[in-house]
């Protein structure tokens, strides 16, 4: 048996792995510091109550004859199914029921539609980038050409015609840089993908810290959009569902390559692959959609947000160049004084005890750069920026 | 943008489709007829008392902010693993932790794995065949090779030194056919594939209905199966969890192909495409392996393996050829007086409003043939049998 050799390419990751052994050794010296984790990218607030309430609920369903569900469609419940497009519609953005797969997340979404293209194809992701959008094209075998984000373009790189490409990675908001496209800069990406033919594959995880009413929260605010985009949702980062899994892929029908529909061929894959979403927490998601459960979700981004706003005036007061944190959990700032993103990790663990994540982790324009995060507690972050203030 | 063409190759199943249409024809004509479904897949008994209890008390601890969790281990929790070493421990079986994979069923592993494979290898599958076997092997181009199950092998098809594979699959318990091998059988199949340096993908997720103690459950009870095989296990069937969805995956760690660990390539596959299963899913799963909730598991198994003896108790009496039934949930007949699948389904369904699944449906040997299953409710299956009975 031969296996897959493309395996042999993958590169390790010793980015999260490497903080965790320097914390440590830090933590050694000095037993008694405290730690604040700002390099977090895991919520910390409980579910929602509504969520908590509707799982109950569905939890009782199952424990009783009458009530019990076992296979459900592979594609999701239609309750949810119809609370999602009723999402979509506020925007508004029209979607079709069968547009819309529930699925366990974002993450296996965006590594599984690759089932669906051939090998031979160039994938054009940015850098820096979410490192599953390279391995997962690493395992299959296909090139894949790097697009530069940096300070210059506000880490968010626009497209060039003389690069070829067929699957497009977007990110917006932008893990890591907190970064988020505007409609027209979206405009031009759409239509550079249907000038080449290609699919745009849109993560848009973060949409609800997008505050700005003037920033597009779905690709398909965009025209065009229906005809070279898949987008990638969660409830992750929304609801608190890092630990609970659920998420959902719109796959428009207009979506046709040679002659195939990626619809059909999306609805193929996770019949045929796929089980579908514990009843349990479709159940849960779908509440999420409940208007109690929209006023618990949109106090559980504004705790998030508020964090950001802290931290991102302590970034202004000290004239730190950032991106993000307005519209998303992340802020992305310019270690300060020429130093390296490793430099900075250590600066800032041992002279603060702080810990973030360093943006050469993220890929090679990362260097120099560095990632906070929102997630954490309110008293914390508090501390953090009391701590940074300190520093100078 | 080029689409994988290997899924023009798919054939459309419209085994299900069909039987649909034909008893919706059916009511239609003779609207006051109550039809007993026996061809059901799936679980019809909610879940066990101790998982419904252990599942809301997880719902509980994740929403309140000191006990809630966020991302877990893509490989899945500690307890839950370790709980399954323990039950393999009784058979015995000897497993260590890192070679347990909890995962969201058997269905996405069985299809997820053949990422670790090369599309150059030669596939075998018996016929009758899970169609899902199949079907993510045409996804990915790769050569099948099939084996004829039969009434003269029992259905239970034995290597031919002749025939070259590199990817074996192999279901016991089997569905359709529920026919089981014993000891000798499956260590032929482990001598075979280690000759060929294939790998044996053991498919055991009806291993609980087992309750002949010389058959094996696990495939790893067999001398070198570690050098040659992953086991496939789900809970949908043991406990009901098929709208639950969880299901675990052992990866033994000598299983070594062209220098490489099986075990590290599944470990980055799934923690690169997959984000584990519900931390409330996997609290429930435990709860399966507790004293109260194995009791309680068997309780279930028994009520449909009590079905299983009533509908082979009335095959038995009308002479029709049978495997399964005994240590599976399937029973596996012939059509009687040479009547073809297709036939057969029709003449249960008109003459006694039974509806069953023609065994054609699962490749060419499977013609002449019909699947009855014991997941249905015991008063019904009882009415059944009293209606096959007024056949003759």
């Amino acid at each position: 048996m031969r296996i897959n050799e493309n395996y042999w390419k993958l590169q390790d990751s010793y980015l999260f792995s490497t903080i965790a052994k320097k914390v440590k050794a830090f933590l050694a010296e000095h037993p008694d510091q405290k730690i604040i984790r700002l390099g977090i990218g895991d919520v910390t607030l409980p579910l929602p109550a509504a969520v908590v309430s509707a799982m109950h609920e569905a939890v009782d369903e199952m424990g009783k004859k009458e009530s019990f569900h076992g296979y459900g469609p592979e594609q999701g419940y239609s309750f949810l199914k119809t609370a999602i497009q009723g999402y979509y519609a506020r925007l508004p953005v029209k979607l079709e029921e069968e547009e819309i797969f529930v699925s366990d997340g974002a993450k296996s979404d965006l590594g599984n539609i690759l089932d669906l293209f051939d090998r031979h194809n160039t994938v054009l992701v940015p850098d820096p980038v979410y490192p599953v959008y390279v391995d997962t094209n690493v395992m299959a075998g296909r090139n894949i050409v790097y697009m530069n984000a940096n300070e210059l373009n506000g880490f968010l790189p626009m497209p060039d015609g003389q690069v070829q490409a067929d699957i497009i990675y977007l990110c917006s908001p932008n893990n890591p840089t907190g970064a988020v496209y505007h409609k027209t800069q979206l405009k031009a990406w759409v239509d550079y993908a249907r000038r080449q033919g290609a699919v745009i594959l849109f993560d848009a995880a973060y949409e609800a810290f997008i505050s700005d009413e003037s920033l597009p929260r779905s690709i398909f605010e965009i025209d065009g959009a229906r005809e070279c985009a898949v987008e990638f949702c969660s409830f992750s980062k929304t609801a608190g569902f890092t630990g609970t899994r659920c998420g959902y892929t719109v796959v428009p029908k207009e979506l046709t390559y040679g002659g195939t529909k990626l619809n059909s061929m999306w609805l193929r894959r996770q019949t045929t692959k796929f089980n579908g979403v514990p009843y349990i927490v479709q159940k849960g998601a779908s509440a999420v959609f409940s208007e109690e459960g929209q006023r618990q979700v949109k106090a559980n981004i504004d705790y998030y947000k508020e964090n950001a706003r802290i931290i991102a005036d302590a970034l202004k007061k000290q004239g730190i160049w950032y991106t993000g944190g307005e519209n998303s959990p992340y802020l992305w700032l310019k270690c300060p004084e020429g130093k390296s993103s490793w430099e900075y990790f250590d600066y800032l663990l041992t002279q603060a005890g702080i810990v973030g994540t360093p943006g050469a982790g993220f890929g090679k324009n990362g260097e120099g750069f560095f990632r906070l995060t929102a997630f954490g507690d309110r008293e914390n972050t508090k501390e953090a920026v009391q701590r940074l203030a300190s520093l100078r």
